[in-house]
């Protein structure tokens, strides 16, 4: 990794110079460099600890003059339990993973002697902007070497020390390795963030990791597409035919389990005919774990009626009425907008009209409505009678996540090292020219045979 | 299909309506909306190619007074040789495709009973602009509604006749089948391409079909992801171990067998020590049909002192000197740039500083230096012993194309229907909560094992 103070365009330019070395390297070349990582960063431990020690001292500084929010100050912290064993350990779980490089995904003899091959390849050069965190610089270098993508990194200003330490561990650990210096590089002058998105000349992918309004204002500034999502509004429809106490675990769970994350429920969507029913031990359930509810006329009735709620007056007083734009708003915070649905229809048009295309559940006995529910939403993930908090990479079984993307072209939902590939297309003949083919007579036709991978 | 004075933003927002509709129909449904199309077309026959003398009659005026070129007016015509049959027969062969809506492409059980899948569906909405030739948008309609996703169409004003008889024909067949009639929409305002470019709330996908100009301004002006391909600048890379007679069969049909199109032939570039023998016959036969070769000075002069040409005063007098900028120039005609270099390194590094990442070849006996170079060149297309030529969706066997991008994210090269699809995650549980899963006491473990697809 090199550590710059070059200008953004030489630093892009030389990571995509790097990125075609990279790109050919075998996979024992990226994971001895990945291995060489590791020990790098081992060795550097006190180095490091004590640069995020003075990050830490500038934040708590900041903090206290109200410039900074202490749970921010929380996530810079290296030293926290397991944060550094997790982070080293991070290095060699993306090391094992399953090469993504060199795949053949589509084998066709166009004729004879001439073969079509389609074969998984880096994207090329990856700018990931990321906020505070320190430890995800390791990760993303690793994701960036196992990939065979160069990446140019660019950290929130509040992580610097960290960052710069960090580098120069990865840095020096490279350079015994074939991967080339470029590959990976720490941007760290001020302000660069707009030139950078400007050279789509040089870099393929933009990986905003932060905050909504980081999201927003990357996706709107660059002309290179950007993975990632800004909102995270999930919805979950109650159906009258689902099991009441499913439904009381998994909302709760869905709600409660992290209501900051980007996959916690923000709508909840209830079945008119089950607003006596289910509705009520679902309410006080979510009461009881503090969240507000913003219900509309009609689940604000049907709570107040319920001869779950009426005999307490203190939760009934908790009900709150619901704005038209609780419905289109991430709360990442114990708050849930209730509304309720005729049936599967309008929750699915309520769904595709105001959710964010993150992940929407549908809780049912019925099948077919689930399926219809899991046709007709148009989101990353669709799921039956299971919490929106499964939209994960770990859990997924990805090994490891990039981000998790709302975009509805190349890579959806949590992204692994797969969401890090692109293809080409290879051809391999013998001499043959595309005159010789055609409809008429004397021509040649093509073949199109499939063949095995 | 319906033809539209609407504004964009109620086009759009309709086809996305639309487009979670037809999101849901099954094959069935949809093919047989084509086979509807088909019908529709047929027997509109004659008014549509009346509608389209009107275009042709206006156009040639317009070519007379030398506001259109006469290759324009030739793309305009319907009624050339074989023109209608082949636009009907593209709506069937589009239908006969294999469905790519639902295919299953990952399965991992989380847990018991907790099933992930990933799924192909379409993208949503999709806008594209082309330019004049009429016939696009039958094939393009079909190519949407087999993949299930809406389209807004916008053409160019020479062809407004034409493509309002088209679209009313797709119109009255498709109000008999299940795609509802927002699906497909043709948008015959004038100047609203900046308008729809702004309409990334509803807009998935943007397709511009037309010239480098078109798509640039594309590209510029909009926040929707573009699929398509400004450039192609093809080179082929002539080692000294390639055979003489393949080496100028290939070369003239990647140059010469249709210059304006972007996957010819635009630089040669010729191994040193291959200067004095491949390079005389390679050039004898271009210049025989009448390419321009712009040489730098060390091609220039092996060909000046060659046996082959030193004869023909003639061919030497029509070699011209390269400039820098050739090597960077799409010429779309029977211009060539040629230019030595050392090695495969050198010849690699040439095409990723110049090419466009469309299509590359490289001319050798050499398998492992042919290897060498397909993972090298970072194109959407490496050849090795194949005329650039052969990059179409057709000769790939895709059936149709909507176009070739070299985009390096979502679809590379040709594009065919999978290139319009993208997927989404279902989870199947039975009330499966994420706070039931960790590496605590009394936790759960993930899985994660794959299940057959």
């Amino acid at each position: 990794m090199s550590l710059t103070n070059a200008s953004p365009s030489e630093a892009a330019r030389a990571a995509k110079e790097a990125s075609h070395v990279l790109a050919t390297l075998p996979e024992p070349a990226r994971n001895e460099a990945l291995t060489a990582i590791h020990a790098g960063l081992t060795a550097a431990k006190d180095d490091i600890l004590a640069a995020n020690a003075r990050d830490l001292e500038a934040a708590r500084a900041a903090a206290d003059r109200g410039h900074l929010s202490p749970s921010l100050v929380s996530r810079l912290d290296l030293g926290k339990k397991g944060k550094w064993e997790d982070m080293l350990k991070g290095v060699l779980d993306v090391r094992d993973l399953e090469d993504p490089v060199g795949k053949i995904t589509l084998r066709t003899k166009l004729d004879d002697g001439l073969e079509l091959t389609r074969v998984t390849c880096p994207i090329g050069v990856l700018l990931i902007i990321f906020e505070a965190r320190p430890e995800v610089i390791a990760n993303i270098a690793s994701l960036a070497v196992k990939s065979g993508n160069a990446a140019i990194l660019k950290g929130g200003k509040e992580s610097t020390e960290s960052f710069v330490a960090i580098s120069k561990a990865i840095s020096a650990a490279l350079d015994g390795t074939k991967v080339p210096n470029g590959a990976v590089q720490l941007v760290t002058t001020r302000d660069v963030i707009p030139q950078l998105l400007d050279l789509d000349r040089y870099i393929d992918l933009v990986i905003p990791r932060g905050s909504n309004e980081l999201v927003r204002y990357v996706k709107s500034a660059t002309r290179i597409p950007v993975l990632g999502h800004a909102d995270g509004l999930c919805s979950i429809f109650l159906e009258q035919s689902a099991d009441p106490k499913m439904a009381v675990d998994v909302i709760v769970d869905s709600k409660t389990s992290y209501p900051a994350a980007c996959n916690s429920l923000e709508t909840l969507l209830v079945q008119e005919s089950a607003l006596d029913s289910l509705l009520p031990p679902v309410a006080e359930a979510l009461l009881a774990r503090d969240v507000v509810l913003r219900c509309d006329a009609k689940t604000k009735a049907a709570l107040t009626a319920s001869s779950t709620l009426s005999s307490s007056p203190d939760l009934i007083a908790k009900l709150e009425d619901a704005r038209d734009a609780d419905f289109d708003t991430e709360f990442l915070s114990l708050t849930l907008a209730v509304k309720s649905v005729a049936d599967v229809g309008e929750a699915v048009a309520h769904v595709n009209a105001h959710g964010s295309k993150h992940t929407d559940a549908i809780l049912t006995g019925s099948p077919e409505l689930a399926e219809r529910f899991m046709a007709g939403v148009d989101a990353a993930g669709v799921y039956w009678n299971a919490s929106t908090r499964f939209a994960d990479g770990m859990r997924y079984g990805f090994g490891t996540e990039v981000g998790i993307s709302t975009n509805k072209i190349h890579s959806r939902g949590p992204v692994g090292l797969e969401g890090l590939m692109i293809y080409k297309y290879k051809v391999r003949g013998r001499g043959h020219v595309t005159a010789d083919y055609g409809e008429g007579e004397g021509l040649k036709r093509y073949k199109h045979e499939k063949l095995p991978l």
